[in-house]
């Protein structure tokens, strides 16, 4: 178990990080300044992982280990610096946030589970970590949340991801090469439904979608 | 007292429903997919629940017993198969948010005197249970909380059914009976409240209110 | 200590307050009625404690000391009954809001490292309490934040008083006198933020800012 944890943190941090660039991004377009920057990638990166430990009943991460506040500052900083073209700002912030979402479906999952909550709320407890820190950061930067865009696919890939990982924790066969494969596994797809418009139904059975989001 | 922990967990679990439904119905609203459906039935159906139970410092109920998924799931499924009519969406969610409202306002307060909290602080906590998830559904899919709204009343409704409720529990008068009519009351004034247009006076003594909200 | 424990009491209720007006002048800015007002000025005052008091884990104060439920309370009849010109709203919003911000920065700070967390987490933690409660305001009442206002300095106050406080703390010079400095040291940068438009660098480096927000 104990590999299984250190992949976890490993995986954790980097999740904050790809979470936290898409903050920035979404802070650049939205012409927020630096410090707005900084907020908005703490908030995407450590949100869901917050949600997450609050709900365990733990000390959330981010505030117990220091190394979590590392992450939003690199992730601002190289926006800040490398960023250039403005075209590019929402195909980026798609392809940061799949990636934050093919990493954390997994480790929130584990931190459930390892916590002794059952494979269901594992796996809505992934889910939740999942979809928590980018649904915060397109709430407090006043957008229609990418989580709720009908014109493409979302959580549903998180919650495959979630129910992969409770799946392979059960059996005994999570590990950094099985973790590996359902984190791209879960990138993959949602880059792709967004590359190609996967959708699925509407809310109502036989309504038309309107021509926007 | 194990009457009232009943009573409460069966209330608690249809409450979870009526605003699973609401949630499922704004998301037929604003055009959400399926999946944005379900997520926003559960957003709204477990959130003031989740908030209540993470400031009594317990596991959220939702996350420990997997029964509360099942109204989520039914509500998004009820919406998908069951609704059609455009025009009346916004009338079933008014009602469905309104039976909502009654049954958490008694649950939210029941739940935080059980945990041992004044009276007063009980009272706060079922007022927050009973508006947080419909709160937490209207600022996700960015729109202007339903509890804001300036041209009907809605919290003074779910205040006197969770002041009654802790009235009741105080006297030891709450069972089955008094608190189905503390949950009628309050539906039936909310209800009545948004048909007729009951107001409260506006939050500056002598402005006059704008034509629309 | 107790000293410490005592001013830092003080200063949150007055925080409360002050982040309460806040709340109720945005009320009436939005035309919400006067229960909205009572709600956002809870929101406001109380929001930022209470998740500050999620984080270190304990039940929040505002739910177990019915003394938080005041400030709200007067503060909405003050907007009620002593504000009278439209004109000024903004500008008050601004100076309440900077006022809690100055007290909050420092109480926040000084909570958690009373609770143990080491002083990076510390900081984190005033910050967190100083600018959540008006992020939620804000939010709730569908606004794009104040925190990500490009068009003068939010956050950076509040680090700078949460760090100075941590500091003081450290080193045992925190006392009455230097709390008041260091939140009047807040107050006045963020005001003068505000009234000179102080800015930071945008997000991105080279960009040029829009006209507006």
């Amino acid at each position: 178990m104990t590999n299984a944890v250190d992949v976890a943190l490993m995986i954790d941090l980097l999740g904050v990080f790809f979470f936290a660039v898409s903050g920035s991004l979404l802070a650049a377009r939205k012409g927020f300044d630096l410090v707005g920057s900084l907020l908005l990638a703490s908030l995407a990166g450590l949100g869901g992982g917050v949600a997450r430990d609050l709900i365990i009943d733990t000390v959330p991460a981010a505030f117990s280990n220091p190394a979590y506040l590392i992450p939003p500052v690199l992730a601002t900083l190289l926006v800040y610096f490398l960023f250039s073209g403005v075209e590019r700002v929402s195909n980026l912030l798609v392809v940061f946030d799949a990636a934050g979402l093919g990493l954390f479906c997994i480790t929130g999952t584990i931190k459930a589970l390892e916590f002794g909550l059952h494979p269901v709320a594992g796996i809505l407890l992934g889910v939740t970590t999942a979809v928590g820190g980018g649904l915060l950061r397109d709430v407090v930067a006043n957008e229609v949340p990418q989580l709720f865009d009908p014109r493409d696919i979302y959580a549903l890939p998180a919650m495959l991801g979630a129910g992969l990982t409770a799946l392979l924790v059960g059996t005994g066969w999570f590990n950094v090469v099985t973790g590996a494969v359902v984190a791209t596994l879960v990138f993959a797809l949602r880059v792709l439904a967004w590359r190609f418009s996967w959708r699925a139904p509407l809310a109502v059975l036989g309504w038309k979608r309107s021509g926007t989001a």
